[in-house]
């Protein structure tokens, strides 16, 4: 670890694929590759750099490690837009800290159904193995690039004709101005994981690809649960940023 | 998305390989298959199961992305210790969270020495670039499996012998008893990220792993930066909790 963080950082001697890996970061941070824009073809990185192909492949896989590129379908190498930050400490619904943060989100319904309470969802619930539920499926972006498909379950008795309402907002905001139901705690969980099989697909990213799952549950004031969210998010779309003072 | 989350979820009827995947989640569930228990062989879950070669990799591959077996080495498949929970709101550092868990928390030097800093760094130090700082690299276990590799950077005007202290416990206690430096705020910033190369090979991971890198800024009351810590955490390893209400 020592040597390949210190040169990295340092820009130093080093391996010859960490040199690469420094040019092309620094050629993204000063903006000669903007957000967006396609990297140079493999082949022209080892005209070019005077590389090995697998040194060439390997500082891409090193950058898109670090979330810097990433590949699109096989149409090559792109700059990632910058991550957005998320912090779980804040009362804000995706919509509102994207938009505050310059970016423009989205959200579009996958799929909205009736499914039956598994073991799981029955243990968050309080309910019996078997339940009707309310899931609801969406994949959201950030300027019209997919960073996270999501399922929600809500109880259908808190919600009865939640399936016949538009969703692709805030469910916050449904809820709290069609069933006048108040959120007032929030339990997240953030897990890294692989994204794999269906998906990566929706997110359009290789299986196995490396993301984070947030699990989301939301309570009113009389401890009743309102919304059991998972979120599968690509790396590098989110960061996670929490700020903490001492109290004494 | 909707057919793979509600056939992992409900153990329905859905393709073969989530009917191998909730089995063999349900053995993990009911301790039939212990934490560090070895799997079946592949071609003995072939055979057991009537399943095909790719559908029991498949089953085994949705496990390791949900984190419950991982790879050790080319041994084979293993039941995945628990996670350890980190709340970053709280004011606890890892030997002390660990063993509040009931696990036991371990730390090795790998490395120390004085670097010259990046300019990432100087932009974190307030210090011009190739300003010497002290670098501790280390290597974090919990109950002998190795979760992180970290390196943490220090001013050596802050604690001129750093280097010559013992530093395979917590290094706060000794920056706070050695050299009277009180943190008052922490700054955390969590990614997610694949580990590759030297970090992977640390941790005994295949390169491209999913994992978590967690940047921890520490500062005193005056606001003058103490630690910079960059942890790589493997992705089963660690669970993020936080839970907020609202303040109104």
């Amino acid at each position: 670890m020592t040597e390949r963080m210190q040169n990295a950082a340092d820009a130093g001697p080093g391996p010859h694929y960490l040199a690469l890996r420094d040019h092309l970061a620094g050629e993204i941070a000063q903006g000669a590759l903007a957000v967006g824009a396609r990297l140079p073809s493999e082949r022209q990185l080892q005209l070019g750099s005077g590389a090995a192909r697998g040194t060439v492949r390997e500082a891409l896989f090193q950058l898109e490690a670090e979330g810097l590129i990433y590949r699109r379908d096989r149409s090559g190498w792109y700059v990632s837009p910058p991550p957005v930050v998320y912090d779980p400490t804040r009362w804000a619904g995706f919509m509102a800290y994207v938009a505050e943060q310059g970016r423009v989100p989205t959200t579009e319904t996958l799929g909205k159904q009736s499914v039956a309470a598994s073991a799981a969802d029955a243990a968050v619930f309080g309910c019996a193995i078997g339940t009707p539920l309310f899931a609801l499926d969406r994949r959201r972006a950030i300027d019209g690039r997919p960073v996270l498909v999501e399922r929600i379950l809500v109880d259908p008795v808190i919600a009865p004709d939640l399936l016949d309402e538009g969703l692709d907002g805030s469910l916050t905001a449904v809820l709290t101005g069609r069933y006048g139901v108040r959120v007032v705690r929030n339990h997240v969980e953030m897990r890294p994981c692989a994204l794999i099989k269906d998906v990566a697909r929706a997110l359009g990213v290789a299986s196995g690809t490396p993301g984070l799952l947030v699990v989301r549950r939301s309570f009113d004031a009389g401890d009743r649960i309102i919304e059991y969210d998972h979120e599968y998010w690509r790396h590098d779309a989110i960061r996670v940023l929490v700020e903490v003072r001492t109290r004494d």
